[in-house]
Order: structure tokens, then sequence, then C-alpha cells
């Protein structure tokens, strides 16, 4: 990156200490561990906007390409804490309530800004903004035994929760969406699979594995032109066709002045797989 | 409901007669029955128009929590029916053929704006308009032997009827619904469950059964809750993502309003089953 | 057609010879094959020019009604060139590289803006902008051993090429085409059957008569109104559900006013089976 860049758009992570989650870097993959498993992996009002900032941070840390989102302890998230979150939420003014949808909402959009990849890595329960930090990944690997629910309907809310009447029909279907979210029932891993709400299934004890280990390979690819992709994902989301066509158009040639497509074409002529680097 | 807003927003649907086709309240669910079984319930310009003001009186009917439609005799419906619709149209001017789409639209329009979630019950026969009933519906129950088709094409026509170009492609994907809408060939049960148009297959005996239940299930839940969801599905169509996200930002706060969530939250907190009301 | 429209609005393609593929008539059909069997059928600047050039020609012909794109020699395309494209490509100045992308653009755009329902027949080899190809194309049909990958990321670029974050989700899923994305990983026939990419699997051997025989039957419909089918799935790609509504009605009411829409019924009323002309 340009040194007059640096100052607002290289950052680093090195050292970071996450309070209300824990994070760890392996190699170029970002690790975010949910980590109090005695509850399942509840999110409060503190680990929301942690996870929002650090999501925010991401945009300028060269240094990660992707991200692996776990629970620990067999779970992944049971959702806003009940007595941490629900009951104080019970007594906002509707300000206050708004600040927190607003909050919520706020993590979907960082991690759909972020340039990196994510993978959520799911096992056990992932129940309610657990289930729409799922949704919300760019990949999901689960478990056979892994528990999905969008249980909004159950606290007597509407399963408009941080995107989910947007996005998850975007992923398995106008009519399977209605499904879960008027019912807020468990999606079960086989069930995910075939519906393509997870790209694939592990055994609990290789989950972590996988996930880190698909990761590593999305890391290794071409970062530019990754973070294109994502970005044009959701870009064009509610474009017409012709005008999708034009903006990849554009964000394609942007991507053909990059070196790793330099390096791509050269290596192929030397009959060697690429090194990409990112720029 | 406040009594100020009771005059032209509480409606009661006791002792209303349908007269095209059959109407039933089974508690709170509202029983919609095509029933003319001697010619597969195929639908008339009455019962077209009558279906539309039902659905739109049902935006006002808070008695109603969940709606099923099913077809008398072993079939859903046959669509416009050929001698009473078609031949009609075929003398018909553009004003007026206009005015028979918009009024074929409108019932779609109608059974996506009423808080109503609306499940579909298809056994048999499943054609054109009667496809489009089963796709505008919420939730769908089908049979292994129910044939849905989109046979529009069969009668010289587009498969741009009643919205099915915007809507069944967000159902099963642009490709199967491509290949329904060109070819106006039946979907069969298997194949539609594996497709997700089908939500779930039950036996022909069982399908009003389970219909019915599921409706009712559906009603037990938070009202006001689901009739969010059902809006935000709609209007959420076609936003960007981060503008559904500030949508159902907006739209959760609303809800955390509710008695229904306050109610969950104490039946949670007293380990009790929330006994939801709709305010 | 009226006689002063025919001047610019009706063409033949009688004696066409393609430069850089094969074309052919058989009945109503037409057959574009990718010929160059020995690389696997690559694209160059010269077929991207040409293909884009003919589908926008077959607007105006009304002898074709269906297209068939196939591979020549057990491979369906294997994408842009490296030797006679990708080279290049990393020579050119930024408007080279826009009018290059956009060229590879608006053969997609021209193959959705033509009337014709365009059916991929897919064996082997099927990447990059063969992928492409398949993906823009309104019908597919694979093959057990066919291998589509969307593998721009293998070449340092993003996977916004040509449409594809646009159209890829809207028929395989969000999550599922991130997976493609982000890897360029082959798809296999059977998998991309399940994922509603593929619409039918054939024998190799028979992939060609499946694919014309197909688009024989849908040469035979209305196609009036399978025009108006195409164009309305892409018009109303992204309006809200009540707007494509209005514009169904529109344009039904439209097709209601077509010959073929009249012989249908006449055909029907009589017992017989309605012969359709187009107009």
């Amino acid at each position: 990156m340009d040194k007059h860049l640096e100052a607002g758009n290289r950052q680093s992570l090195a050292g970071y200490q996450a309070t209300h989650f824990s994070w760890e870097q392996r190699g170029a993959v970002g690790l975010i561990t949910l980590n109090r498993p005695e509850r399942k992996n509840p999110l409060t009002f503190e680990s929301y906007a942690e996870l929002r900032d650090l999501f925010r941070r991401l945009s300028y840390v060269e240094e990660v390409r992707a991200i692996v989102v776990q629970g620990a302890g067999g779970n992944f998230c049971s959702g806003g804490d009940v007595h941490e979150i629900i009951g104080p939420l019970t007594q906002m003014s509707m300000p206050d309530l708004l600040a927190f949808t607003r909050m919520t909402g706020d993590l979907v959009k960082a991690m759909r800004a972020c340039p990196q990849p994510v993978i959520a890595a799911i096992d056990g329960v992932c129940a309610g903004a657990g289930a729409i930090i799922a949704m919300a990944s760019d990949l999901r690997v689960g478990t056979a035994r892994s528990k999905t629910a969008f249980l909004f309907t159950r606290v007597g809310l509407a399963g408009c929760d941080m995107g989910a009447c947007a996005i998850l029909p975007r992923i398995v279907g106008q009519g399977r969406a209605s499904d879960l979210l008027y019912s807020g029932r468990s999606l079960g891993g086989d069930e995910g699979l075939a519906w393509g709400f997870f790209n694939r299934l592990a055994e609990p004890e290789a989950l972590l594995e996988a996930s880190v280990g698909w990761a590593s390979e999305i890391a290794t690819g071409p970062g530019f032109g990754h973070a294109m992709t994502k970005k044009m994902l959701h870009q064009e989301w509610n474009m017409g066709v012709d005008e999708a066509i034009e903006a990849e158009a554009q964000a394609q040639a942007i991507c053909m002045m990059t070196q790793d497509f330099h390096r791509a074409y050269h290596a192929f002529v030397a009959k060697q797989r690429p090194e990409f680097k990112g720029d």
C-alpha cells in the first residue's frame, strides 16, 4: 500500500486482545471464538459492540485475509442472552430499542463490508443472533448435529432481525426461509446442506480444522480480487442485470490492473503455481 | 386495538359466507376451499374477484391468524376455466384484458398484503392460476401425486402471469423457474419438495389436517410479529442489504414494544410457555 | 410482421457463416458450436465479438425460435484463451481493459436480450467465460462428467465477471455461489443438477440430441409468449413484488391480443393440439 494511504488504511491487529470473545491469528486467518461455553456462548450488549468494531477495523487490516467465526465448547452461539439482553430490552424506550437493533444490524453490515471472506464454523446450538451471524457469513461449515434456529418468533418478535428477511431467502429460497422465520424451528445439519445453507459438513472434532483450512486456502488466493468479489456480491444485490454487468466490467477492469493478475499469467506461462500477494 | 381505530380496522368474518368458494373458520385459522370438484375447481371472473376481496378484508380481521387454501375433491385448482374465462378473453378489448390481468394480479397482491401467513394445501391438479395461488402463498404443503403446472405457455401466453417471473425464481431458483415457465410442465410432489417449492409433503388423506395443524401452530404465535415478518419479506424484496438491515432495525424495534415480547420474556423467566395475543 | 416494420426488424440468417465458431439451423433451432476442440474451445477477442453480434442480430430473426450452444469434441469451453487473451490483457491500458470487459459483458447482455430461449449443452470442461455462457443461458443440460468452474480467482481476478455475482446467486443461492466464486472449483454434473444449475443431465453421446430436442419443443411453442417470458424474467429482476405484478398484468394483456392465444383456445375447444406461429 502506498505510504500516503498507510496512516488511515493500514492497521495491524498484532497484540489485539478481545474482551468479550477471543481473537487469534493463524497465519493470515483471523479466528473469532465466542467464548462463554457454560451458557452456549450468548451475545451481550458488549459483545455485539465489540464484534461490530472488530469487523469494521478489519477493513484496514491487510495481514488478515479470511475470517473464521466459531463457538467454544461444542455450540456456536445461543443468541442474545435472555437475562442480559431480553430482560433489559423489555424496559427500554423506543429510541433505546432502535439504538439496540441498529447496533445488532451494524454487526451484519460490518461483516458484509469487511473485505475478508468470513466462514462460520457451526456446531451444536446456533440460535437467534447466532443464526444471523452464520447467515451473514460468506460460507458456512456445519456439523450433522448442529441446530440452526431463527427463533425470534419464539420470543414474541418478528423474523425480520438483522437482515434475515432479505438475506436468508437469497441463500435457501423464499419458501424455506418463510418456514424457518415463521416457525423458529431448528434446521439440522443434513437439511441445511441439502438446502445450500451449509456449504459443507464436518465431524464436530474436525470442524475447526476444516474451517480454518478452507479459510487458509482462500487466504492464499488473490486478496484484492476476493475483496472485490465480496463487494460486488453486496453491491449488485438489487441491481438490474444490465447494470450489474456494467458494474462488473468496471470492477474486473480494476482487478486486471493488479499485480496478482500479472503474477497468475506469468506463473501459468512458466507452468508454476502463482503466489498471490493481494496487490 | 384502540377503540378509535376499531371502526375501520377491526372487522369480523363471523357469519361470512363466500359465494364462489367456501369459507370456514377453525379456531383462528381461516380455511378457503375452492369448491367445484367436478371441474377440478377452476377459477372464474367471479371467484377471482371474491378471493381478492376476501384477502383484502383479512387485513382487518384480527380473529383470523393464519389461512389455509385447499381444493375440494382431491385437486387444488385447474386455473382459469377455459370456457368461462379463456373464451371470453379472446373477445375482449385491450382495456378489458388489462382490467382482467390486473384483477388476477390484485389477488396475488392481496395475498401478499394480508397479515396472515397463507398455507396452500396442494393435492392433485394445481395448474395455471392454481399454481400461482400456490406460489403466492407463504408456505406450501403438497402430496406426492400433486401436479403443479405453470401452463400459460400451453394456451399461447407468456409465463409472466400474476407475478410468476418475479416470485417463482425466488422460491426455486432462476434456472428451475425458467424450465417450468417455458415448458408449462408439471412439477411433481417429490421434485417440488427437493426444490423447496413445497415445504412439506403429506398423504392425500392427511393433507388438510397437516395444513390446518401447521396453520394453527402459527396462529398461536405472536400475530403482530408474524405480520411484520410477512410485511418485511415483501418490503425488502428489492432493497439493498444495508437498507434492508436498517428497515429491520426499525421493524424489530417496533415489535419490541409489543406485549407479546414482554409475555415471552416473563414466561421464559417463569419457565412457562408464553401465550401470545397478537398485541 | 407488418411490412412497414420488416426493413429493420425482420432479418434472415439463411446463408450466414460464422467465422470463429460454427452456426447451423436445424429447423427453428439455431445451433452454435464453439469449435476449436484441440484447445477445448477457448474464446478469443474475435469470437467474443462475433458471438455478441450474432446474439444481437437474433433479436430480428423470427425464423429462429430457440438456440443451443455447445462445444465441439467433448468439452464446452475453456474460457478466455491464456495466450490469446490473458497475455494481451496484462499489457493493456485501463481504457482498453474496460473496452474488453464491456465487450464480454455485452455478450451476456445480448444473450439475455435476444427473444429466443438459449439452452447450453455442457460436456467436459466448462471454465471461466465458458461457465459464464452456461450461466447466461436460460436452461442448461449437462453431463455427469462435466466440470463447470468460475475460475477467475485462479488467474488472480475477482469472481465478478460478466454478471456472475448477480446471476449465479439467483440460480444456485447466495451461499453456493460464494463457494464457487471464492474457490474457482469445478462443479460436477450431479452436484450441479442437485443445485438447480443444470436442469437436466444427459449421457455425453446423447447431449446434443437432448438439447436440440428440448429446443425444438420450445420452438414449437408460442414464440411471442416465450419472448415475453424471457423479457419479463429480465425486467422484473429488481422490481418490487407489486410493481412486478403490474408489469405482468400489462405484458400478459399484450399476449392475450396475439393469434397464438386464439389458436390455443380454438384448438382446445376442437380437442386438437394448437399450432403456434409466434404472432
